[in-house]
């Protein structure tokens, strides 16, 4: 049992999410933006991997008031609950997604003392030796209550979450530039599939702002 | 001068165009192969990097027998020009794509053998010290009656052309399926952007196959 799983992100025209320096670039235009946020609020957990903390500094908290009243309305927290995929318990003490109504998972080679100092700031779960075990992780957050999880990279979390089957859909804006470079994060990465690749259905298409809105559900595997 | 430069490529839904073992995928379906027979046979050259020769060992021809009759029809080869970028002239002697009516462009650094042994094969054009100077091969292309030039790929090449401006459209297919891969080659690589990132003016987008075909017109730098 897990949650029904989302993957939402911008990506340029050629696949990238960020510069080969892993600077964040404007992708998307205020219509992507409203919808992410829109996304966010109807989502019960959003999740991102370590890479982006760290890259971005992200809040991940939802930025309309309207929608923060709607979730108050319907008896929810304001904001979602935000989740770090964070092995090695990396996050920054300093970073903006710690607070309360925020689970950091890490593995069990995470450091003590690293663990320790973060669980001041925020709830730690532990699952996986070496990484974290996102199947236990997912079982986790489906058991306290999470049924909608909206997962907003980076492409190394994507690409476990879709080598684990525990992906259902994947929502992609991809704006009108180019970004380049053999080294710059896509969408998913990681070690890649070689056969046996990830397959898509098509269930919308749109245009939206400068650029478009893919939203794919998510197969099988070929 | 130069022709009408169209990059024309599929790519999955993360953007990439073969596998970390640069191993080909099947992309696109039946519609859009014929899409990019069509064009090709609408183009008075073609073109891709050694990387793709290497990896892929493309024939470049028309497939379809009609397209071919019709060029014939139109006072033109029955296939476009085709054009390798390799500035070490590492082109295979066996390769699929040398032959009559095409170019191989070589820089000033290729090995006298190498190019020896090609220009047997192939029409041979120097340009450039180290790298083959695109700019003076587009300008000497359009020289000879070249107008149109569809570019397909590879990444590397896609990125040398954009780098210099010399693009006009991209068409995107995008598959129905994840690769996946930090080392899997997209559609736009090389060293990349940081800042003035390209900038494209979304022309057409549609379902196609299972996938989706984006046609962007090249705007220019942020």
């Amino acid at each position: 049992m897990r949650p029904f799983v989302i993957i939402n992100s911008a990506m340029s025209a050629d696949g990238k999410i960020s510069t080969t320096l892993r600077k964040q670039v404007r992708i998307s235009g205020p219509n992507d933006l409203k919808r992410v946020d829109t996304l966010r609020a109807h989502s019960d957990a959003v999740m991102v991997g370590i890479g982006t903390v760290i890259a971005d500094d992200p809040k991940l908290t939802i930025k309309s008031d309207a929608l923060k009243a709607m979730r108050t309305r319907q008896g929810k927290p304001s904001d979602p609950l935000r989740i770090v995929v964070d092995s090695s318990a990396r996050t920054p003490l300093s970073a903006s997604v710690l607070g309360a109504h925020t689970l950091i998972a890490v593995s069990q080679k995470a450091p003590q003392h690293a663990v320790k100092a973060l669980s001041e700031k925020a709830e730690v779960f532990v699952a996986g030796e070496h990484v974290v075990d996102l199947v236990a992780l997912l079982s986790h957050l489906k058991q306290r209550g999470v049924d909608s999880l909206m997962v907003e990279g980076g492409a190394r979390l994507n690409f476990a979450l879709l080598d684990l089957g525990l992906v259902d859909e994947i929502y992609t804006y991809v704006g009108n530039i180019v970004i380049g470079g053999h080294t710059a994060p896509t969408l998913v990465d990681g070690v890649g599939f070689t056969a046996d690749f990830i397959t898509l259905d098509l269930k919308e298409l749109c245009r939206m702002d400068d650029g478009l809105l893919i939203k794919w559900r998510v197969k099988g595997r070929t």
